[in-house]
């Protein structure tokens, strides 16, 4: 039989479909979700529960002339499969040409590139007053889901959506779940609706002022279409909630949804990721194994995730078996920071884990209600450094990020045993923030003398005595200095020292002076992460009046789309190689 | 006739008081406050509306062992006065004893340091929490006005304390206002339930989950105490709504609320300030005249304000004279920033006016948001610098938060002609976001060569050539290195070359490697703002391997707390003669 999938190439084809094939479609779209995702790995869950969403939205509105803005946007897949993406769906030679996420760059239906949560409605708020200024016409749609709502943005956003004259329509996607249960006061709201089929009084969108229309079956197509016919062209802001199911379709996917939230590569049918569960060590299992060992002696621990628990490895069990000690406060991570900072200011002694590029949300949490207060919390830091990931989702930023505000120690970790230590110091220390970056995934060894106090005044590690030339060599980038020294020592006769600077945030000033008065002509610093505001700067500020010479190695201040680190390596000029090539030419000038 | 007020030291003397002999108290205190703020300036409106409130507060519950929070934390004067400080109220000498904002290092009575809004809920749950992982008995009251529940964190703190099984009071002072009117939806339901008494069914907070109380005159001490009492050890999550009006007791302050909210000393009797209006050019004024007639032209122009349209000169009649293109979005500044991205990208030239500090809430919508997706908006930042203020509000960090993203072209201009410059070009490109460092409150003029375009690459204005040495002195700064270079060539017989940076994040490697060229020995940059991740660094980098030597000149990182800015700058080594000193004696090296 034909697929109908076959003919569609743009929105505009679902127009002529009758509403029978536009409920087969949605079938044949899912069999080639989960086909393709089984391959590729991805966001299963998410998109399994919108495809009939996604398709009634297309089929009801004209994108790009209407705009459909995705939040959290990885629940764009068939978003991109209906608009001129197809190939990257179902052609396995194009699976990779797309990222899994919206971005203007691939197409005019994807409005903004959006990598965290709890923004469309602003973006949505913006684009409609700039439709309704200019004095065009044309559709706004947020569509909000997968524990979104959670984020402050997001009630920044409705309340200032709910102020609109014009049109705008945000398409609450309730699935029940963040990536893990949602949590919080609102989601008892969303569920008394669900549970009165909308009709419950008490309502938090109606008592902000927009109009309420509630979609039982969101994955009924004729559902919820019918629903979006209703409200397309309404002259004010209207919500429309949509009940779907995660992992709509996937029998394994609906039974266990936090799993296939995000899933590797799969068996279609056995339902299991088709490699082996991994047996290397990590760092989240680490920091899990430490975590457990330590709550259950000391109540007064708590960990704290933001809408991430596995993280740091807290799998439903663990949560379950640490219920007081273990918070997610949902996707909110200002609430997160500030939260910590109220129980360390208590007594209690909160270790909030959270991934680089979620780390941006808290800038001003950290300096204005950690840092300031000395709030004695430590923060795990994951996922930094220059990867190959998405230019949505980078954790190269959290350096010049965290390490330029007054009070906040901000470490570096080279191997397990220095991350373990420095996690034990921080936790029982009452004087003030730290942050601890998390150096990596799999888990390195040795390559530290302990243990270490890390109060300040900052000490760093001078692991092996030079004469020429110093390699500061930070945290995840130790042993790339310790191969560019090998290197340095055995095919140049260059006499390197190696120091393992251990704080992001502190100079050490006696070790820094120490290696002008031996002669040292040049200090050469490693960082895995952007050098604009980083930590190199600070180095070569330090010698900016002494006739020492300073080479900073890091990552340019640019976004980067899934290119491999090997080619971001060779690019900035990182491999071993290049950074001894670079000194020899210094030191020779 | 003896005061009540003076047997007052602590809270405890509350107790003993008669109802009757508290609500004197009350007028009592509102008397001394208006003749205090009449003398020091300070956030009269507010204060006096939350005298009863405070009052009850301190009457029912028994600080510090009970934990009250307050947010904004510019409402504490009567708990100031009321916890041990009241000479900082009543005695003229003292007036300058305490700051406008809760602090620990004052009293035990203070628990965080708190500047800006939307912060208490998250604080309180964490207090709350860790009160009950330490099995400890204590109520816990967040104290919330001023507007500050539009902001995010307000509610990802909400959401998180309906989840609460303890104790946790969220008091919310409703006066109906923030610094201007209230913006949103939720005020919609703030009024219906004023309006209702307390009674509509369409009730946000009964939707989250919390129990909720409703006090129609918050400025009566009986009402707002017996409600108070009511709620006292209660042991879920509730919300006390508390209806008071903002100037309470003095009717200058009542008629007009915005002007009352933070004023100037004033003469009690006529209801104006003691000095005459400020006659001298502000670039506050400038902007306004700039973008009035801008906006007259261009339909296309939005002005964007979070809470403070005065800070661009934005009074009542203007934002009605303008109402379609002038937003005030609430004290929502992530909603600002995402949403200026939302109508740059959709043809609208936004331009968004926030104050130095303040735009720390926005790290992530600057990267994410805008600088990601490449939005051309424009954002004005006020207040930046070293200056007299509070700790809770330093303007010095902004150039380590904005300078080291990605795609923004953050300017620094030197004078008003360069300002005006920069902003038209700003507004009228439409490559990428742009902002501009106001360079302080009262104009100057004439530093520059104009016009100019500020695309890049970046292109610096070498305004005077010397021979040995270049001094880098970014806007706000430049007229000090102007004077330092005048006592170098006069006083030294130094040939200094004077440069106008203009761009604080970004290199003119030309000029930098021309200044090599020419012989230059040292490099010199000035900015009034954190040195660590800021412009300096990054001349130093760039001079790391050559044999120039750079001194970066600025502030340290660390929160300063209300000292004066010649201490300050004496502190830094950033009067000119101390630059001079430091230059000569590295010179001579």
């Amino acid at each position: 039989m034909n697929r109908i999938l076959d003919g569609i190439i743009s929105p505009n084809d679902l127009k002529r479909l009758s509403e029978s094939e536009l409920e087969r479609l949605c079938g044949e779209i899912r069999e080639q979700m989960i086909k393709r995702i089984s391959v590729t790995g991805g966001h299963l869950g998410s998109n399994l529960a919108v495809i009939e969403l996604t398709t009634a939205l297309h089929y009801v509105f004209d994108s790009p002339n209407d705009k459909i803005i995705f939040d959290v946007s990885h629940q764009c897949y068939t978003h991109k499969l209906l608009t001129d993406r197809k190939a990257a769906y179902v052609d396995p030679n194009e699976y990779s040409s797309v990222s899994g996420f919206t971005d203007p760059d691939e197409s005019p239906h994807d409005l903004f590139s959006v990598g965290h949560t709890s923004t469309a409605i602003s973006l949505a708020v913006g684009t409609a007053k700039a439709r309704d200024i200019k004095r065009e016409m044309y559709n706004v749609i947020a569509v909000v889901g997968d524990g979104a709502l959670s984020g402050g943005e997001a009630w920044e956003g409705l309340n200032n959506a709910a102020m609109l004259i014009g049109n705008i329509i945000i398409v609450i996607n309730d699935n029940d779940m963040s990536i893990s249960e949602n949590q919080g006061g609102l989601y008892k709201n969303l569920r008394l609706l669900r549970d009165s089929g909308g009709k419950a009084e008490c309502n938090v969108f109606r008592a902000m002022g927009f109009d309420y229309f509630f979609v039982r079956n969101g994955n009924s197509f004729k559902e919820v279409s019918g629903v979006l016919a209703e409200v397309k062209d309404i002259a004010s802001p209207v919500i429309v909630h949509v009940c779907t199911v995660k992992g709509k379709g996937y029998p394994p996917a609906e039974l266990d949804r936090e799993k296939w939230h995000y899933i590797a590569p799969f068996d279609v049918k056995m339902g299991e990721p088709l490699h082996s569960v991994e047996t290397a060590e990590t760092y989240e299992n680490l920091t899990r194994d430490y975590l457990i060992n330590k709550m259950s002696t000391d109540p007064t621990i708590v960990a704290v995730t933001a809408g991430t628990p596995k993280i740091v490895g807290f799998d439903r069990e663990l949560r379950r078996r640490f219920t007081n000690q273990f918070v997610d406060v949902g996707i909110a991570e200002d609430h997160a920071v500030t939260f910590i900072s109220g129980m360390a200011k208590n007594g209690c002694k909160p270790v909030f884990g959270v991934s680089s590029s979620f780390l941006q949300r808290t800038y001003d949490q950290l300096s204005s209600d950690l840092a300031l207060n000395k709030s004695p919390a430590v923060i795990l830091v994951f996922f930094s450094g220059i990867s190959h990931g998405s230019k949505t989702h980078m954790g190269g930023f959290d350096i010049p990020l965290a390490s330029n505000i007054p009070n906040i120690i901000f470490l570096a970790p080279t191997c397990k045993e220095e991350y373990l230590d420095m996690l034990e110091w921080s936790i029982e220390q009452r004087e003030t923030p730290v942050i601890i970056r998390v150096p990596g995934i799999r888990t390195t060894s040795g390559n530290v003398r302990l243990p270490h106090r890390y109060a300040l005044p900052a000490k760093y590690e001078i692991v092996e005595n030079g004469t020429d030339a110093a390699i500061l060599a930070l945290g995840s980038f130790y042993e790339l200095g310790a191969e560019a020294r090998r290197i340095l020592i055995t095919e140049h006769g260059v006499s390197v020292s190696l120091i393992n600077p251990r704080y992001v945030s502190e100079l050490d000033n006696d070790t820094l002076n120490g290696l002008i008065r031996n002669g040292c002509r040049m200090i050469v610093t490693l960082e895995n992460g952007v050098l604009d505001g980083g930590f190199g700067e600070k180095i070569a500020r330090f010698y900016g009046d002494s006739s020492v010479k300073v080479l900073c190695f890091g990552a340019p201040k640019k976004f980067i789309d899934r290119v491999s680190v090997e080619e971001q390596y060779n690019e900035y000029g990182l491999m071993p190689r290049q950074i001894v090539s670079e000194i020899i030419s210094v030191l020779k000038s």
